[in-house]
C-alpha cells in the first residue's frame, strides 16, 4: 500500500490495552496517516504482553506487514515497581478473552532503537503516538541527541493537568508509571503536544455507542465489542459513568486531525516523588515570579485544554464500523 | 466595648504585611465580629517584625486593648530557610515608611498557648483568621489534641487550587512557608476554610479604588494610601495587572461574612518536597481509587470555589473609608 502525498507517518507507541486496541484500529483506518510501527512498553500490561498483544492485533487487523519493536521492561525511575492496570483491561489486557498467541515476532531492534532511526530516515516526518508510560521515547531522546530534532512530532496521551490523577488525587496512570522519563520529554524540547485526562474524561463512549457497534458486522467492531465488557464495567464501578473515556483514541485523533482539540502552551515539569509523585504542572508564564523556579527557561509544550467531543466520538463510531 | 450577641470572636494570625494590615483593619470595622487577639507569624517579614507590627496596627487603630501574642519563629518542616517577602511588602512589611516603634508589647504567652487558651474558654465560638503560614495553628493543634474540638472554623488565606503559585508554578506563599504545618492542619479533622488564590486572584483593588480611598479622610483609609504604593508597584511588575489581589482581605470576609464565597469540599493534602513543595491538592472524591492513596480516609475540609468579587471590594472600600 503506497503511502499518498501528506500522509502522516505515525509510530504507536503502545500497551495494549482495550482503548489501545481501539486507537490501534482507528489509526489503521485513517486515511490520513500510515502507521509504520508499534512500539511496546508496560503499563496496562507487562511490556512482553504489550508486544503479544501488538501483534496479534495487527493479526487480527491483517496488517502484519507493519514492524513491532519491543520496548522498555523497566522506568527510567530507580527502584519503581511496576504499576500494571490489569484491574482495568482485565490479566491479559484485552478483556480476558484468551486469544491465541501470534505467529509474528517483533523485529530484532529495541522500541528506542526503533524510534530513533525511523526519525533519522524520515526527518520532521514521523508522529510519535504515546499512549503508555514515556520510557522508550525518554530513552530515544537520552540516546541520540539529534532525535528531538528529527522527530516531527510527539503526541502523548498523559497528565492531568489541574484535575485530579486516575491513579490517585495527584497523578494520571501513564505519568506516574514512569515520571523521571515523562520529565525528561516534557523538557526535552522537543515538538509535544499533551492529552491529559482533563480532556479525555470529556469524551465518553456510551453504553448505547457500543450496543451500535455490536450491531455492526465490521472485524473492528465485532472485535472490540468482545473485549470492552471488563473496561466498561470498571468504568461503572470507578467513576459511576455511564460509559468508558476514550483516553487512547482521543490522542490518537489529536494526532490524525489536530483541529479536533485546542491547546494552550507552557512549561511543564513532573514531581517525582512525595506524595504527589506523577503530577503534571503546567507553569502557564502569566506570572514573572521574583526567584528562579524549576520551570525557568524550560521549553514550552502544547497542552490540550479542549476537545470536540462529540466530533471524536462520531470519528471512532465510523471509523471502527466501517 | 461590650460584644453584641452573635458576634464572633476572631483571632487573626498574621504577618503583617501590607494586606495583612488591610484585613485586620477591615475585621476592627466589621460589626458582626469581635477580634480577641492577634497572634503573629513569619512570612511577609520576620516574626519579631510581624510583631512590632501587630503592636503598631493597634496603636494606629486605638485598639491597644487587644493582645498580641508572639508566635513561632521557625517552620516545623525541618531544615527550612525562611522565605520572607521582603519584595512584595517592603523591607519593613508596611512599604518602607519607617513608623516608629510601637509603644506595647506583646503578651507573656506564645501563639499556640494563646490559641489553645482561647479556643478552651469559648469552645466553639472562636474563629482563627490564618494570614500567614500555618505554623502557630499546627502547633496549637499538636500541643493540644483537644484543639480541634474546642476551635470553632479556622479560615486560612493559603493553597493555589488547580492553578499556579505565586511564590512558583507549584506553590502558593503561605503554603510554601511551611509545608508541613499546612499539611497537619488540612489532615487535623477541624472545621477549616481554605481561600486560596485561584479564588483571591479574583478580586482585585483597582487603581482607581486606591484614588478613591486616598479621597477619604478616614484614619485607616488615609494609613493605607501610604503603605499601598510597594504593593502596587509589585503587582504592576509581576503580574501586569492595574491594581492589587487581596489576598488576606479576602479570606478574612470569607470569615465574617460566608455568603460571599462558594466551596467545595474534600480532602486536601500538601507535597511537603520536591519541586512541587508547598503545591496543595484537593481530592474531590468523584473516582474511586482501586488502591489507597495520601487522600484515603483523610477529614474533609472546605476549599473556597467562587467568591463575589464586586461585594468584596465594595466592602473593603465602605468600611475603610469610614
Amino acid at each position: 500500500m503506497a503511502a499518498a502525498a501528506g500522509v502522516k507517518k505515525i509510530i504507536i507507541d503502545t500497551d495494549p490495552g482495550i482503548d489501545d486496541a481501539m486507537a490501534i484500529f482507528l489509526a489503521l483506518r485513517s486515511p490520513e496517516v500510515e502507521v509504520i510501527g508499534l512500539t511496546t512498553i508496560y503499563g496496562n500490561v507487562y511490556t512482553t504482553l504489550a508486544t503479544r498483544n501488538a501483534l496479534h492485533l495487527l493479526e487480527v487487523a491483517d496488517r502484519t506487514d507493519i514492524p513491532v519493536a519491543e520496548g522498555s521492561h523497566l522506568t527510567i525511575t530507580k527502584g519503581t515497581k511496576l504499576r500494571i492496570a490489569d484491574f482495568v483491561h482485565g490479566a491479559d489486557g484485552l478483556g480476558n478473552q484468551n486469544f491465541p498467541p501470534p505467529q509474528g515476532k517483533p523485529i530484532d531492534m529495541s522500541a528506542p532503537d526503533f524510534l530513533i532511526e525511523q526519525a533519522n530516515l524520515y526527518p520532521g516526518k514521523v508522529t510519535v503516538v504515546a499512549l503508555g508510560p514515556l520510557t522508550n521515547v525518554a530513552l530515544a531522546i537520552q540516546q541520540d541527541p539529534s532525535f528531538i530534532k528529527n522527530i516531527g512530532q510527539i503526541v502523548l496521551l498523559g497528565g492531568a493537568f489541574a484535575v485530579n490523577g486516575n491513579v490517585n488525587p495527584a497523578a494520571e496512570a501513564n505519568i506516574f508509571g514512569d515520571p523521571d522519563a515523562a520529565d525528561i520529554v516534557f523538557t526535552s524540547g522537543a515538538d509535544i503536544l499533551a492529552v491529559g485526562i482533563n480532556v479525555t474524561h470529556q469524551v465518553v463512549l456510551t453504553d448505547a455507542d457500543r450496543d451500535k457497534l455490536a450491531s455492526s458486522t465490521g472485524i473492528f467492531a465485532q472485535y472490540l465489542c468482545k473485549i470492552l465488557d471488563v473496561y466498561f464495567n470498571y468504568h461503572h464501578e470507578a467513576y459511576s459513568t455511564k460509559g468508558v473515556y476514550l483516553h487512547d483514541p482521543t490522542a490518537m485523533l489529536a494526532a490524525i486531525n489536530p483541529s479536533l482539540i485546542t491547546y494552550t502552551e507552557g512549561a511543564v515539569r513532573v514531581q517525582t516523588n512525595g506524595i504527589t509523585r506523577g503530577l503534571t504542572l503546567l507553569y502557564n508564564k502569566q506570572k514573572r515570579f521574583a526567584e528562579i523556579t524549576e520551570w525557568t527557561d524550560q521549553p514550552s509544550v502544547k497542552v490540550a485544554v479542549t476537545v470536540d467531543a462529540p466530533a471524536v466520538v462520531k470519528l471512532v463510531m465510523e471509523r471502527l464500523m466501517d
